[in-house]
């Protein structure tokens, strides 16, 4: 077992803004170690009181539209602002993928370096549900750390991008522009989700064709339902190259900052973030108990194939499971 | 308690048609008695040999699109062509709305009244898992029962379309004409999940506009990603006064069928939902039994508002409920 510190000497050195203690902080809250969690939890609940005070930030994507690099430059640019950023990453997959876990350190060279800014991997080898648990209170001590914008990036596939929206205070969403099929690969449940859409890479030969993009976009967004918090998702355009229309990006967060705390949407959103999470939480740490029962897990080998087979009943199997987990364990 | 039959009775009742029997059986999968949950087992595994002989059609749409309307029209149609129809439907909140419990069967008047027909309302008092759980074990009551087209109708607004695409081979979903603003109250999602798009009450005055929504829809539909089971979805129109378009969604659905069952894709499909269906049951059963357990429910009455508010860390709560639960119970 790795060393650990006392409470006290994690939570002093993260008020501090020691980014080591930070590091090792976060290391704790994504333990998979029995050991770990009493610990952790004391830490995270502990640090509560000087969390909060940032705006935190989902940014996702399709692979190849640039999530790294327009971190990289969008991040460089609150540096220079005078903000203190952090970036997380939610990637349930990086276990097997191992996607961006180096990658994104490499590439995020001018942010990973520079003393403002901290950068961390997604915690590997977890579930989602581990996964965004773990990213969830890393972004709490990141706060409490200090750092006044944090960014959370998606980087796997699949569901991250709900896990990241439930966490963060705005959704943005970057696109490419494409020869008329530019909604090509994304869910359409994301479009839903986003409280922005960038059209990335608007840079030289790319700038008229992506001009086009956003028009389309705008048009194909007043088809939808309003989210009812009178927000109507914006299309911008932006270049990480040229650093052309990042600032536009900002000042479009800061107005729905201004406007969502001005109606209460701010807090409220938060606050069903919080409930959201603690259910979330439940049934994660549920299914991980359900499926560490050795009795259940033999069951469960031996009758899924005939489930899938058709020859058992799932709703018979699951009561079976259910009542062997709670019978004598 | 009522009295139930034994699983014999109840077998040979719905293998020979008995619509009492069948009426009672779903009743009993429905029960949230601790004392029918085995018999209720019992039977459906009994009758599993005899299931899975129909096309099962989820339909879906906005309050005032005409659902049950349409149902009626297109269920009486199918009549026509010799065939048998059960109509089920998923209401998660029927409980508390009462929507169309009563409303549905009386406004099906020609199906619920027709010997080739079978009309169900959602099973009320339930959350979504309860019903949807109920819902399927129906269909397959159904099925054994000899009916060989089960239509199953999302009546709540909410996540009971994904809960019924979750069960059914072809997902449909009717849909107004209007003036530009077709998508308006139509989840994104929802969109994503249809195999086809009926363009309801194109008639009359109408008919021009549905026209034009029909090229709207389908110009939009063609932005969008392909779902990878080689099946573009279709925008078709239909009237329920006039008949017009229901054979045509019929044929449609008949060429999905044979399409899907040629690749490989209508069974590998159902073997998915099957495994999809165990983990929402289990899922939903550890779910209850966490709620049931009293000393939770105490600690999470106590310290929900305190999550709520930002004061306890939602993880650690978490952590402390499900040691409580598993503590000795």
């Amino acid at each position: 077992m790795r060393k650990r510190h006392s409470p006290e000497t994690y939570q002093k050195g993260i008020l501090s803004g020691d980014r080591v203690l930070l590091s090792q902080a976060i290391t704790l809250v994504e333990s998979s170690l029995e050991s770990d969690q009493g610990l952790a939890s004391e830490l995270v609940q502990s640090i509560l009181p000087h969390s909060g005070n940032s705006i935190r930030i989902g940014i996702t994507g399709v692979p190849g539209v640039g999530k790294s690099t327009f971190i990289e430059a969008f991040g460089k640019m609150l540096l220079d602002q005078g903000k203190k950023v952090a970036v997380l990453a939610v990637d349930p997959s990086s276990q097997l993928t191992r996607g961006s876990i180096l990658g994104d350190k490499t590439r995020m060279e001018g942010l990973s370096t520079d003393k403002r800014a901290f950068v961390r991997p997604s915690p590997s080898g977890k579930t989602l549900g581990g996964v965004s648990g773990a990213t969830r209170e890393s972004m709490l001590l990141c706060e409490a750390a200090g750092f006044d914008v944090i960014l959370v990036e998606t980087v796997g596939v699949g569901q991250s991008e709900t896990a990241v929206k439930n966490m963060v205070d705005f959704f943005l969403l970057l696109m490419l522009s494409g020869a008329g099929d530019e909604l090509q690969g994304i869910k359409k449940g994301i479009m839903e989700m986003a409280d922005a859409l960038v059209i990335h890479k608007a840079d030289g030969d790319n700038f008229e064709q992506s001009r086009k993009a956003k028009a389309n976009y705008q048009n194909a967004l007043h088809l939808f339902a309003e989210s009812g918090k009178s927000w109507q998702t914006q299309v911008l355009l932006a270049s990480s190259i040229s650093g052309f229309g990042l600032e536009k990006v900002w000042d479009l967060i800061l107005e729905y900052e201004a406007k969502m705390k001005s109606n209460g949407f701010w807090m409220s959103n938060r606050s069903v973030q919080r409930l959201n999470w603690l259910e979330d939480q439940i049934q994660f740490l549920l299914g991980q108990t359900f499926q560490k029962n050795p009795k259940v897990k033999k069951m469960l080998e031996l009758e899924r194939p005939r489930v899938q087979s058709g020859e058992l009943n799932p709703g018979t199997l699951a009561k079976k499971l259910i009542h062997l987990m709670f019978s004598n364990s």
